[in-house]
């Protein structure tokens, strides 16, 4: 398999944290594309990811698998237990809403401010920005911080009581905020705790040390 | 269970088809909540679903479920075979790659069109507007379209050769296109005969009758 990948890509590092948490990267031939050249947005790139977004993964036929979500059931269904997305029809409808919510309410919201409200990848790559939407998006990510808080205050894991691909999405929030330097609120204890928590997982350790070796 | 839903909304739809092909209908109470009064946005129903959006599942033990990709995975685990979710591993991951992507390019993009650069819920509701950013979003889900367009000539079905979620989210996107009135283009020839076959199913053709009764 390949994984086409940007080493401080947010989004490339929780397909990463799932491939180390299944004990699958050395499986894995890593590409890597450049966001900061915009090389996700050319002709060839997009023939894989119709989205041009990073990451993707390329199978050994030739299938191209791109959106975190979609890779991490793949990889979770291939190998194990199916610890990352949830044993019972329960626990997979609850991993995959708070996945979804942790995008739309943190992960994707740090995204778009990055993209539309900040210089992003530069005047080369991003040839249209909406600053206004990206300003909302900034303090959307701010109360979905709070509302994480509140989860954490009555549960261990982003999900329930065990670590799943939803904790991965928080933890790419993260990676997100503190690269585009949106402190999360002090006040967020349960949060800043658990994310503490999940800096103990090697899997975890390790991708925060690419993507943020001054952690 | 009990299912939070308006008739017209295609999101709602999306989990009615779910529960048609998987003979669940019988099994739901569809409680109104009221798009076009906001009764998605009150207090109540946000501590529901954070996100305030429809439609969303409640089980019998209380717990909530939504996002339509997560109560579509739920109920395919819950009964049957996972016709609509992927059997195998890789069916699995492109089935969500595909709805991801019908989300991404087509359906949310025209949502986004909808509340942002038409009157959308009234004005009541729409407390927010970037007319700019609605009309952007317009023209991504016409490419997305073309896009669909392109997939179908190669394949039956917007995932593969089988019926899935993914075509669901696609049909999900036809119902808001019709809403909006952004009509698909005529040489989308593959995507609007594929359409034509998706309303040979019994589940698909029942909300449509609901959704847009003069089709």
């Amino acid at each position: 398999m390949k994984v086409y990948d940007w080493p401080t890509g947010p989004y490339p590092a929780r397909v990463r944290i799932a491939l180390a948490e299944k004990n699958l990267q050395s499986d894995v031939e890593f590409v890597p594309v450049n966001l900061w050249k915009g090389e996700h947005k050319t002709p060839t790139f997009l023939a894989k990811n119709y989205s041009g977004t990073l990451p993707v993964l390329e199978l050994d036929d030739g299938i191209y698998l791109a959106e975190c979500t979609a890779i991490t059931v793949y990889l979770d269904a291939l190998a194990g237990d199916s610890a990352l997305t949830g044993r019972t029809p329960l626990e997979k409808g609850v991993v995959q809403m708070m996945t979804k919510r942790a995008e739309i309410e943190m992960l994707d919201a740090i995204s778009i401010y990055f993209h539309h409200a900040t210089p992003g990848l530069g005047s080369d790559v991003e040839l249209y920005q909406n600053r206004e939407w990206g300003l909302r998006q900034r303090d959307k990510a701010l109360r979905g911080m709070h509302y994480f808080n509140a989860v954490l205050r009555k549960q261990s894991f982003i999900a329930g009581e065990v670590f799943s691909m939803a904790d991965i999405a928080v933890i790419g929030g993260f990676i997100f905020a503190d690269i585009v330097e949106l402190p999360i609120p002090q006040e967020c204890r349960a949060l800043l705790s658990w994310f503490a928590r999940m800096q103990e997982r090697p899997s975890v350790r390790e991708q925060l040390e690419i993507v943020a070796p001054t952690h």
